[in-house]
């Protein structure tokens, strides 16, 4: 089931995304649109809605939150539009609507995708905080750039590309989705963290634990999706990693082994919340519905 | 001449650069040499000289410059990277070796770009510093991530790819390169002011006011270089832009006019610099350099 504040908090992030590029609007139109087109494009903002409802376990307040939800949908987003361009995945849809380079150039959507990288560090530095130091909004952007770069998400696109059509093995193809997926999870998570007024490392090891597993289970589950869901509900052509000889969970393990990895993940995922003393019913609630997704 | 600290400058930044990727090293194999590749492949290194003098004039100490030097030659190398892909200025050679996307694949080249953008923000955020606060290495972070993106660096190659082949006004080709390459020439200076001492704003205007100057007469530099020298001197084939159809300032205002605008910009550069009560006979130098260079 839905958890409600989902909407609440995907609502808060486009608002606040929104508001900002008007805000901030480029001398160059295209690009401005573009940028635009791409960030408020819609998807689940899986991202922010674990920036709001960790930081809120933590105690941070709502406000200062903001900037660290729209920096992952911001640097997520970027790395969508590099992603599907033609010299990478070459994908046409996203989310049931023309990806960037198709909507407008693909010199566009490069550039689309490199400001609104920098965009996400401008979101970070930029905010008014109320009760954040000027040390830990640094944390935050040492976190969201080590898990974004060469030994991060970028480092998890190489592999892929690197891996397409040829054998991976189970622990090459885990590496893979833990740095492509589950870094900016375990950014978001981390940011959330830095921005509340909780300082306590083991706490924070905890929290990474959580998102670790919680990282890989969602790229696990969204494997199995890519099998059983039709093209209508992805909003991406249904099997496309798979036509394109990309190795995924199911095709290595079995579909029925596939489905009990990410269960496993996810109970750890829940072990290591339970661990920590907070109120952590928005955090379950959020992990039980990324792995009993349908989309 | 070319003064004497630009060789030193250089490679005291490509130091920095080589030791900090060889101790965070990318577990994917392509991207770690792209980025090693495209970094280190040389260039006068001109805006970590800039950082290094700026901030030598303003009383930094050297190794309080390092992050800096280092995340503008990185925010530099990235945007060349991207600038040469075939979707963007198409060209194959660059400081007269193959481009990234040429030596690598076209892929790699745009993940390398990305992974070197991160890099830039890592550089700043996780070097040992000595004498800079949190909340000036904050403010380094949003005047880097500013000059980069939708309104900086990144408008103006996008407004350069939108006037290519059409009619440009002089003040639309100014607004053009005062973002494509003049806003990183002021982030360099910027960045210095922030690593240093100095908390004075009229200090700091007059050095945006220099650095102003300075950005948009090395770029009409550029564009006379572009028309004058040969292949060999400049790394690149000769009249390569004049041929892709971009305006430049000796085909708007003719040679000799063009000549005569850089001169006045370095007049207003150096003006600029000698209201302010520092020794800056380095950094006068190095405006002289960029004016009289032949690559």
């Amino acid at each position: 089931m839905k958890p409600s504040f989902l909407h609440t908090d995907q609502h808060r992030v486009e608002q606040f995304l929104s508001h900002y590029l008007q805000q901030h609007a480029s001398p160059a139109a295209d690009l401005q649109q573009a940028m635009a087109y791409s960030i408020l494009l819609g998807g689940k903002r899986i991202r922010p809605s674990l920036v709001y409802r960790c930081g809120a376990m933590l105690g941070a307040h709502a406000e200062d939150l903001d900037a660290a939800a729209a920096a992952l949908e911001a640097m997520h987003c970027y790395s969508l539009i590099h992603d599907d361009l033609p010299a990478m995945d070459n994908d046409a849809l996203r989310r049931g609507k023309p990806t960037c380079h198709i909507a407008f150039s693909e010199s566009t959507a490069i550039l689309a995708g490199d400001a609104i990288q920098s965009l996400a560090y401008e979101l970070l530095t930029s905010h008014n905080y109320h009760h954040v130091s000027s040390s830990r909004i640094l944390d935050m952007v040492r976190s969201l750039s080590r898990h974004s770069g060469a030994q991060g998400m970028c480092a998890g696109q190489a592999l892929d590309l690197a891996h397409t059509n040829r054998s991976f093995a189970a622990d090459t193809l885990e590496q893979m989705h833990r740095l492509k997926t589950g870094a900016l999870i375990q950014a978001a998570v981390e940011l959330a963290y830095y921005a509340s007024p909780v300082n306590n490392s083991d706490h924070l090891e905890l929290l990474q634990q959580f998102s670790a597993s919680l990282g890989l289970a969602f790229q696990v589950q969204d494997d199995i999706l890519d099998i059983e869901s039709d093209t209508e509900t992805l909003g991406k052509p249904q099997g496309s990693d798979h036509n394109a000889n990309k190795a995924t969970y199911p095709s290595l393990l079995g579909l029925a082994a596939a489905r009990q990895k990410a269960r496993q993940l996810y109970q750890d995922a829940i072990q290591a919340l339970e661990q920590l003393p907070y109120p952590c019913d928005d955090l379950k609630a959020l992990a039980q519905f990324l792995i009993a997704r349908k989309n």
